[in-house]
């Protein structure tokens, strides 16, 4: 088992393995005695491995309740928030019991937001299921729900106490679930690590599977640790979301995260191209690279209408609106532009980005 | 004007004065410089004062959209919390922008949820326009709403970047309004200011109300400031509360908050009274000042459904609940007692409490 520290203002432990699941009561003991516990997930993954954690947590001592939601990113919606929310109450969770979010960015997300918003806050553990979840949900303490004008519109900030990754869980997942995640430990390497990168690019992913969850973790922790709520270098984290985003949000999310940020980076590397901030052979790595994984790496829909949906993103701070570039594979950077210059770039990233 | 500076993680300011309205604009200069604002309040408020703000505003610069929901405490629930949240999105504000809350306590708690939740947290400016909201919403960065199970079951912590205190808007209060403040101030004259107590025992309060504003801030914050986030020393703040709440819950809400903290209140005293903590005249005293504001000081409810609701509270952790049991005017302490134990209490509580 490999263990990653986080040292947020409350610091917590990010535990990588394969067949963790069985044990999830016992690790939970390691920060949490005997209380009740909450437990979340969707109707997928309940049918999964639902059992074998509850299982687990009553053998060490927990009481548990538990919250289905249907699968999909279409549930990360108010109403479904509110309901856990109810049910919490319901259920008389005080703040000295447990949340247990099992399954993948949604159930971490939603779950993780009704966490930091029952009585202002209780104490909550994420198990993802999912390559995406583990990766990227797992360190930032960002929480939220999609509100009908957008994506992760309403949200908090909170940390887990725990986080158990169980790497088993991923062989379940059909290739295109697991290329989601491969998109975003590709934007680790892309943002400092040539060496992960360099897995993807010619090695064997499955194989590396534990490395690479402890390395994107770490990374991710990095950057977060130096900016916890997200004001500056933070956005680094962006990298292929800002247009990516727009293009989830044009297909109306039939094109899922983990794709859409592989076309946002492959524009992201071209608009970095035209600019001169790096080599041409930049964009077209990481344009291969990202096809090696199954993934998409060309917008179906033009410049004018990716820069008007990534201006109603939440990302956008006034008349600018900054993008993260590529200098180079391991190195990036902020770049704010003005607003009306947007759709142009995004112009000459598609063509630059083109291979 | 006097001022009181609040040194939380994010440090704001609290103004009061008389006449501060129409100066709101040049005011919110001093922390934020001109853009957008979300002007949040309730219908009766709307038709007193949005339009001072609002000149007030728009003279100083800022741009302004508003969101007006019906008055009263069954406005501070889930759907019109969700419903501010997609119009702030609607109204694409950025976290550039700014929401500022006028009106009572309902307002400055739900909106300021949505601003702590809104993309994850925009500044926001309290203008309070009730008493209790003046002393008590304005300082420790408690919001929230309602849950069908109960009251203040959802929310977050989230820091006002600037309180306006306009204590001319307290004239027009009804005398009901009024005395739900008169309730949480003399509560902080039991907590720690014999002087503050004295104001409401024998003073003209009407005459003093800055002063008495000022203090109870002043305490309130220095009880806050040594406990942010409500672990500890801060539950002495719910004086009167836990049975308080009961007892706003049992009447559906028909019993205003600071009544019922009256009759909690005095209740608390009493028990403190049969345990031997304070003398005989401190609950008398206590007694007399409550109904010398036109408040209620006794329970409409007995002693058994009194317990059963505050054990429904988020206040309790576990198999104890502690309460907060005055030792003399001026001074309070924690008191953890077994849950079993509540009800049987309480009724000495009633008993001792009934003068």
């Amino acid at each position: 088992m490999k263990t990653v520290d986080v040292n947020t203002n409350t610091p917590y432990r990010i535990l990588i393995g394969k067949g963790l699941l069985p044990d999830t009561g016992e690790l939970i003991r390691e920060v949490k005695k005997p209380c009740r516990i909450a437990l979340v997930t969707d109707d997928i993954v309940d049918g999964l491995y639902s059992s074998t954690v509850e299982d687990s947590l009553e053998r060490a001592g927990y009481s548990v309740c538990k919250y289905v939601f249907p699968n999909g990113e279409a549930s990360k919606n108010a109403t479904v928030y509110i309901d856990i929310l109810e049910f919490l109450a319901r259920e008389q969770l005080t703040r000295s019991d447990l949340l247990v979010a099992l399954g993948g960015g949604v159930t971490g997300d939603m779950a993780g937001f009704a966490a930091a918003t029952y009585l202002r806050g209780i104490p909550f553990v994420q198990i993802p299921t999912t390559f995406l979840a583990a990766i990227d949900s797992s360190v930032g303490g960002k929480t939220g729900i999609d509100l009908q004008s957008g994506k992760n519109l309403a949200g908090a900030f909170w940390q887990p106490s725990l986080v158990i990754c169980d790497h088993g869980t991923l062989s379940t997942l059909p290739e295109e679930v697991f290329a989601d995640g491969s998109a975003e430990a590709v934007k680790y390497g892309i943002l400092s690590s040539p060496e992960l990168f360099g897995i993807f690019e010619s090695g064997d992913v499955r194989e590396k599977l534990p490395e690479i969850i402890e390395e994107c973790v770490s990374i991710k922790r990095d950057v977060v640790l130096t900016d916890e709520f997200d004001h500056g270098t933070r956005q680094l984290l962006n990298l292929g979301h800002t247009i990516g985003h727009g293009v989830e949000k044009l297909s109306h999310f039939t094109v899922t995260h983990g794709h859409a940020v592989s076309i946002g980076t492959v524009i992201a590397a071209g608009i970095a191209r035209h600019l001169g901030l790096c080599s041409p052979e930049v964009p077209e790595r990481i344009r291969r690279t990202l096809l090696r994984q199954g993934l998409p790496v060309t917008s179906p829909y033009g410049p004018e209408e990716l820069a008007q949906v990534a201006l109603s993103d939440k990302k956008r701070r006034g008349d600018e609106i900054t993008l993260i570039l590529p200098e180079s594979i391991g190195s990036c950077r902020l770049y704010p532009v003005p607003v009306s210059r947007l759709s142009e770039l995004i112009a000459y990233g598609i063509e630059e980005g083109r291979g």
